[in-house]
C-alpha cells in the first residue's frame, strides 16, 4: 500500500519576525509535533500585519495544502487582525463566540477592558473552537485552517488540544549518523546512494567540531526498513573513507 | 522629502528547517542587519530541496522585492540545488567560476574529493561573488538575488561582506517601552494612537512575568520626531492607565 502524504502549510503572522525583534520558535515545535501525529509540513512563510497579504496567503494555502496552521495576530490590539482575514478570506461573516465571550467575562473588568477583551471571541460564523489549556481565550478552525496564538507556549498548549483530532498520514521516521569527514569527502557516494534510494530523503549537514570537519546525515522517509538499508550503507560508505559512523539516532 | 522604501524577501532553503531538525536563525540575524542598511524585510518564505519549488520561488521573489536573499544549498552533495535553480531561474547557463575554483584548489585534495569540492564553483555565468571572511567558497548574486550559505555563522560572514554595497532607503527607527497592563486596558487608546499616527507602525506584545501581564510597546517607522510623539502619547496612556513607562530604548 502506497503510503498517504498529508501536508501542512504554516502561516506565521506578525511585524515583529520581519523585524527581527522576535525569534521565531512556533516554526520549530509545529514540525516536530505534526510529523509525529503523520502530518508533513511542506512549506512555511513569514507575513506582516498587512491585511491584504494576509487573506491572500491565507487562501493559497488552503487551496495547497490538507492543514494550515496560523500563529499570530488573534490578540485584542490594532494589529491583531487574524480573525478577520480568515472570515474575509473565505466570505463569512465575523461573529462573537458564545463560549469565547462566556470565559472571558468570567473574569471581571471594567466595561472598557471587558469590551475589548471580547475582541478575542470574534470568530468567522462556521469556526469551531480550539481548547486553550491555558486558559485563556480559544483558538478556532473553519475548514482546513487551525487559527492560534503567536506567544510560544499558548501556541503549544493550543496545538495539543489537537492531538488525535486531525488525521495524519503515513509517519515520517529517521535514522541519523554523524561522522569525522567533510561533505566533499562522502558526496559523490552519498549522491549515488540517494539515487538508489529515491523515496527516502537524506540531508547532509556539515558543521565543525574540535577543529575538525564533520558531517551529520539525516535519512528521512516513511518505510523504516529502507531507512535502516539506507543507514547501513552510509555506515559502509563512512568506514570505507576511514572513519568510524558516530551518534546513531532513530526517529 | 518622502522617504525611500527599499524592500527584500528571504528565502530560506532546506528540508531541515521544515522537518523541526533544526531552529532557523538566520531570518533574525538577517532582518536585523538588513534593517540597520535601511533595507526592510517584507515577507519570508521556508522551502524544501524541491527544483520546481526553488524556481518559482526565486521568480516571484525577484519581481516583488528589491532585494533577495538565500540562505542554503549552496554545499557540494546531492542536496544542494540551489546554484543550478538560480541559473534555470534566469535562464542562465550553470559555470564554474575560476576564482571560487582557485580558491578550492588552493587547499589540496583526493582527485575525487576536489572534483566534488568543485561543484561549490558552480554559478550561473553572469554572477558576480559575495565574499566569505570564513575562507570558505564563496557566495554569489544575480541581477537582485544574493544567494548564501545556511551555516548561521558562514552566512554572517557573508552578509557582512555585502555591507555599504547594498544600496539603502530610510533607515527604520523604533521605541519602545515596557508596563504592567494587559493588552485589553490599553488595546482601544493604543488603536487611536494608530490611526493618529498612520505612518508609524505600532505593535503590542503581551507577555507575563512574576505573576503579572504586561505588554511590550514597538514603535517603528523612519522618522523620529514622529516616533518620539508617538512614545510621548502611550507613556502619557500607561500613566493614566496608574502605570510606570519601564525600559524605554531607543533603536
Amino acid at each position: 500500500m502506497a503510503a498517504v502524504e498529508v501536508t501542512a502549510g504554516i502561516i506565521i503572522i506578525g511585524n515583529e519576525i520581519l523585524s527581527g525583534r522576535t525569534q521565531d520558535s512556533n516554526l520549530k515545535h509545529l514540525a516536530i509535533e505534526l510529523n509525529e501525529w503523520g502530518i508533513r509540513v511542506k512549506q512555511a512563510i513569514v507575513i506582516p500585519d498587512i491585511e491584504a497579504t494576509v487573506i491572500s496567503t491565507l487562501q493559497a494555502y488552503s487551496n495547497a495544502y490538507d492543514y494550515v496552521f496560523t500563529t499570530g495576530g488573534i490578540g485584542p490590539t490594532h494589529d491583531d487582525i487574524t480573525a478577520e482575514c480568515v472570515a474575509k478570506a473565505f466570505d463569512e461573516e465575523l461573529i462573537q463566540h458564545p463560549e469565547i465571550a462566556s470565559l472571558i467575562r468570567s473574569r471581571p473588568a471594567e466595561p472598557e477592558v471587558m469590551e475589548s477583551r471580547l475582541l478575542m471571541a470574534r470568530v468567522p460564523q462556521s469556526a469551531g473552537l480550539i481548547d486553550n489549556p491555558t486558559g485563556g481565550p480559544q483558538g478556532f478552525y473553519i475548514r482546513n485552517v487551525y487559527v492560534m496564538a503567536g506567544i510560544p507556549f499558548v501556541m503549544q498548549a493550543m496545538l495539543s488540544s489537537l492531538k488525535d483530532k486531525l488525521r495524519g498520514g503515513a509517519r515520517i521516521h529517521s535514522r541519523s549518523v554523524t561522522a569525522f569527514l567533510g561533505e566533499s569527502q562522502i558526496s559523490r557516494t552519498l549522491g549515488a546512494i540517494q539515487s538508489r534510494f529515491p523515496s527516502v530523503d537524506i540531508g547532509s549537514y556539515p558543521f565543525s567540531k574540535d577543529g575538525r570537519y564533520a558531517t551529520n546525515l539525516v535519512i528521512r522517509g516513511t518505510d523504516e526498513s529502507l531507512l535502516d538499508q539506507t543507514l547501513t550503507e552510509i555506515c559502509q560508505l563512512i568506514e570505507a573513507a576511514g572513519e568510524t559512523p558516530l551518534d546513531i539516532e532513530v526517529g
